[in-house]
């Protein structure tokens, strides 16, 4: 209850998680991009700073959550950035999804202030975020880990320390390209379904029950078969959260094919304007190909 | 309890199915082409017929338990078939995992001689049979499932009636497509986990949590992780299940690039000779493709 928290990104995930920090009695020092978005973080009780700087000025333990790789490095090494506030002892806490090896030289410019960073990336989603119910996977110093922690537990409940700076992030892709397999396979399913006639209802409740059991078919194949693409989790972040996956199997030098292969759906849904509708409208590149629906339009 | 009950099949999965009938009372009658197969049977109080035609002369409720589409085919329409010795009024239970199409044409084989077919294909190994759990998806006339249901509920758990004739076989191929996927996510997961030097059970144990959930991470994700192929299901059936899902969606005219991609280390897997390891051995072609372990040999 000591630590000053700082919190950096109050977007879609970023606000709820923040909200969910001072509604348990946190001193909270944010910093968003856009003004509107800390207007009701000042009517919560937090202090806006006006720069990423000067939010790192404050707060003892710091969190970052925006978008993509560039926004966390414009965010600390930016002008006005994180690493030019950050004081020696403080922990920064990146819980965006981005690159692991980005992440490994993040780490290392802010070593360079005496400052340790965790890369604490999420799932769970917006109402995972509001019901402070994230999974959180976490990679960086076991001590910085374990000061973070109570903290961790106001924002989620599977909260897992897997590794080294970078592992968290490895351990988010990992779980990309699950959730990505298992979402091509349900709708692959369905469309089966469809085109032989069998009430995709029926087969999605004999599934449940069996070994094709997933989180995946319980929410993501309700909705492909209702064709409530509401998000959610947008297909504009599943596909940003591929491209890492295939960057880091490049660096790493491994094949991915069906990774590979489901990045191209969502390539497809992104680029015809659908980036806005849940992951799961996948289905709909599925159903174009398979030659049952509409083009992706 | 009045009904008298055949059982041709007792393979890996049709003995304990069998024997779940016998210890639950009811009267059996029981073929299988080696005659070693029904030694444990006629101990256990059934009795042994020569044939399949002599196992439906017997039999009002007749239980098809084989491997393939042909072998099916064979007990059904073969010489000294089921064919040849039903009598009206029966219903024959297919609970083989064979071709869509070639259910409903048997349909219309047996009911030229006044008999009813069942397709239903379940779910769960041998483990589930054994146990009596198995997930059992029912395709064919309403009147009969009402009539078998009492015998599904000895042999599973998960007992849903999908449609008409060939549907719970449409669903267990939905089921394996799903699988599928599932088990090459997963595969993918653990081969990124492992080329960057995360540990893979935590990995395993993070996902568990979140989004990523699946009984196929559960139960799959720790075989390919201790590298224990010990079936389980066989990597040589699941191959089969997927051909009858490529033969389905040729007929249907749908494209399913997902499953045609893991139909291929199925392929790998089994043509060099592993189609007796656990179906999650796919994980070696994976490992085998993504430069990390040794050739498929």
């Amino acid at each position: 209850m000591n630590d000053k928290v700082g919190f950096i990104g109050l977007g879609i995930m970023g606000r709820p998680m923040a909200l969910n920090l001072r509604r348990a009695g946190h001193r909270l020092f944010v910093h968003a991009r856009r003004e509107a978005a800390m207007k009701p973080m000042i009517a919560a009780g937090a202090c806006a700073c006006a720069s990423p700087a000067e939010a790192a000025r404050q707060a003892d333990i710091l969190f970052v959550m925006v978008a993509d790789t560039p926004d966390v490095e414009q965010v600390i090494l930016g002008r006005d950035g994180v690493r030019d506030g950050i004081r020696a002892g403080s922990v920064v806490v990146d819980m965006s999804t981005i690159s692991p090896a980005a992440t490994r030289t993040l780490a290392e410019r802010l070593r360079e202030r005496g400052a340790e960073l965790l890369d604490a990336p999420v799932s769970g989603g917006e109402a995972g975020a509001i019901d402070g119910v994230l999974s959180i996977m976490v990679g960086g110093p076991e001590t910085a880990f374990a000061r973070v922690l109570p903290l961790f537990e106001v924002m989620g409940r599977n909260i897992i320390h897997v590794g080294g700076s970078g592992a968290g992030q490895v351990c988010k892709a990992c779980n990309q390209i699950a959730v990505s397999h298992t979402m091509a396979g349900i709708g692959e399913a369905i469309l089966t379904a469809k085109a032989w006639g069998l009430d995709p209802e029926k087969m999605r409740a004999a599934l449940l029950g069996g070994s094709a059991n997933s989180k995946v078919l319980g929410i993501h194949g309700q909705r492909m078969i209702d064709a409530d693409y509401r998000p959610g989790f947008k297909a504009d972040l599943h596909r940003k959260d591929l491209r890492i996956v295939l960057e880091t199997a490049q660096a790493l030098g491994i094949a991915l094919p069906g990774t590979a292969l489901v990045s191209q759906y969502f390539n497809a849904l992104v680029g015809r304007g659908h980036g806005d509708l849940d992951s799961s409208a996948l289905f709909r590149v599925l159903e174009a190909i398979g030659g049952l629906g509409p083009a992706v339009d």
